[in-house]
């Protein structure tokens, strides 16, 4: 379990001279130059990180490029299983894979309330160092600003990547066609129960974690295998339902899903059954709908569940030729339904 | 005076619907896509914008690539010479412009308090449209988050910036000689002055107006004329004084600078005098260092004044032979004194 995996760890800051972000931190002067030396630039060390100039340079092998960014405003900051640092890691990464790129570099902006824990922080950073190495990542250029006390909520953080797209696939809600299946990678609902119960002290018999993950290796290995894939999403705020409805609704296709074939654990069914809450519009961070061929469906699982370590990878549905570009769901006693999206969500800052 | 420019256009949103923004705009359902949809895509419209995805794919003719994010936290939203947006805009696309690079593509992504008003958001969306045209970069892909009221302060923008290296200088601190000049390109201290006077209800016989101005043509004019550019900065938090003495330090070599030949207008001069503030720690956010060959002097100055519209434009100091590393600026009665950066900033939250 990765809650609270640093403690202890010593603060390259002593916290008996700056236990807490002062406003000065982020003012340009010497305090904030002490502070990107030597808690980020600690942590994110790489031969790309430049921290004494206004961006990074690299250089791409590729012509085609992928770019995307997300703010990362999650409550609690650590939970079950992550932590904000290794979300807005994952995250960025996981959009960027879902465009079929390979991510490359990230940015990393801190919106820090001033008297935030300077070890906390410090915890963050080396919670996005291991997530940014796990997925193959650099973190090359930031920035840091302070908040007054009140008017922020301990740490936002806004990761932006690159990636490189070296096919020539378009893996997008526009390539989606007819007789696709539709695969889940694993069991949902758990990132979005994981904060809900951190937040509101509730206690299962198991712990929920979070299943925040990257999940550009698994992208690449469909890839590497050649794999026909037409459109990937994660599922995270509005859950399975708001990312399929995103999805009929570009592609003007229908989908059809079967309820008993969408994998949650017991507990996270418990949990809503208990809060009132439907697994499939819960937020995820390590999980993603997979749109391919039917002919493409036996390799696609095989790498899923054998060479990429998603043994619960399931087939939930298909798309149908029908134009409404709506999404169905067959109900466990075999009723049909529509599902829409929700108009907000069932919870708040859970990304 | 670009303040407020926009009140009283139809925000597409109806404000007698919505008239704030609620903690469900940020939840990833319906209400979220409506947002996106009729105020970012409607403002942002460009034929790389990709709403539906999770990230945007664009094509790069260069192989170097600069890369850089900024959040912008500024207090208050909106002042005179600009607002949020403008400045979300225009400081991306100098810290590119600062590699040497030619800015092309932002992401944007919006921290937005529970309750702000549609209205702005519009306003600010708008401005950053203008500011993206420009500067002749596309905002491409983004993000919007909600945070509960109380736990962020209207709004916080965050922009990443892409941008194509197409020439081979190495335009960096490293790259600074002895002998070089150095060039600002107008006059300083206006951008927080004019935050300040506003956050304080000062006035002053003439408004200050923010310096806030995208840099990018202007390093493109000093490119194309074959400049051997060896440095550039924009002044930002911590003023031309922090920028100094990063790029010293950096460098190794001493800076000098003469107090009589650095350009500050006669209200801004005022100002700092009765709030105790000296303007070479003031932030500007249209203010740059030029670092170049003694050579180079006059074919810089002509394109800066002439065909750059800075006429303000001054030489104010040169880098001497010495590997001190520090900066020293003589006072208009010959003294010389050391000039350090201050410990945190003289204002918080201006950029």
């Amino acid at each position: 379990m990765s809650e609270n995996k640093y403690t202890g760890l010593n603060c390259p800051i002593p916290i008996t001279e700056y236990p807490r972000i002062l406003l000065a931190h982020g003012g340009g002067g010497r305090l904030m130059h002490q502070l990107i030396d030597k808690i980020f630039a600690t942590a994110f060390a790489n031969p790309h990180l430049e921290t004494a100039h206004d961006g990074a340079v690299f250089d791409t092998e590729s012509k085609k490029t992928a770019f995307t960014t997300d703010s990362y405003v999650v409550d609690p900051l650590f939970f079950p299983g992550g932590d904000i640092g290794k979300l807005a890691v994952d995250g960025t990464v996981n959009d960027l894979a879902m465009c079929g790129a390979r991510p490359l570099y990230l940015s990393a902006g801190f919106i820090i309330e001033e008297g935030f824990a300077m070890d906390d922080l410090w915890k963050i950073a080396l919670s996005m160092r291991d997530a940014a190495d796990e997925a193959e990542v650099s973190i090359v250029t930031g920035d840091t600003k302070v908040v007054d006390k009140g008017r922020g909520h301990g740490v936002f953080i806004n990761t932006a990547g690159v990636g490189v797209i070296n096919h020539d696939r378009n893996i997008s809600p526009s390539s989606v066609q007819p007789g696709d299946i539709i695969i889940v990678n694993g069991d949902i609902g758990r990132h979005g129960m994981a904060i809900m119960a951190k937040r509101e002290n509730l206690s299962f018999e198991t712990t929920i974690e979070s299943d925040c993950a990257p999940l550009a290796a698994t992208v690449k290995n469909m890839l590497d295998a050649n794999i026909e894939i037409h459109c990937l999403r994660d599922l995270t705020r509005g859950g399975l339902a708001a990312s399929l409805v995103e999805i009929a609704s570009t592609s003007g296709f229908k989908i059809e899903i079967e309820e008993k074939n969408i994998p949650a654990c017991d507990e996270v069914r418990g949990a809503c059954e208990i809060l009132g809450f439907d697994p499939i519009y819960v937020a995820n961070e390590g999980r993603m709908v997979i749109f391919v061929p039917e002919k493409e469906a036996d390799r696609t699982m095989s790498i899923l569940r054998e060479s990429s370590s998603w043994p619960d990878a399931t087939v939930i549905g298909r798309v149908i030729d029908n134009r409404t570009g709506i999404v169905t769901m067959k109900s466990l006693i075999g009723a049909e339904r529509i599902i829409d999206m929700l108009s907000g969500e069932q919870l708040p800052r859970i990304c």
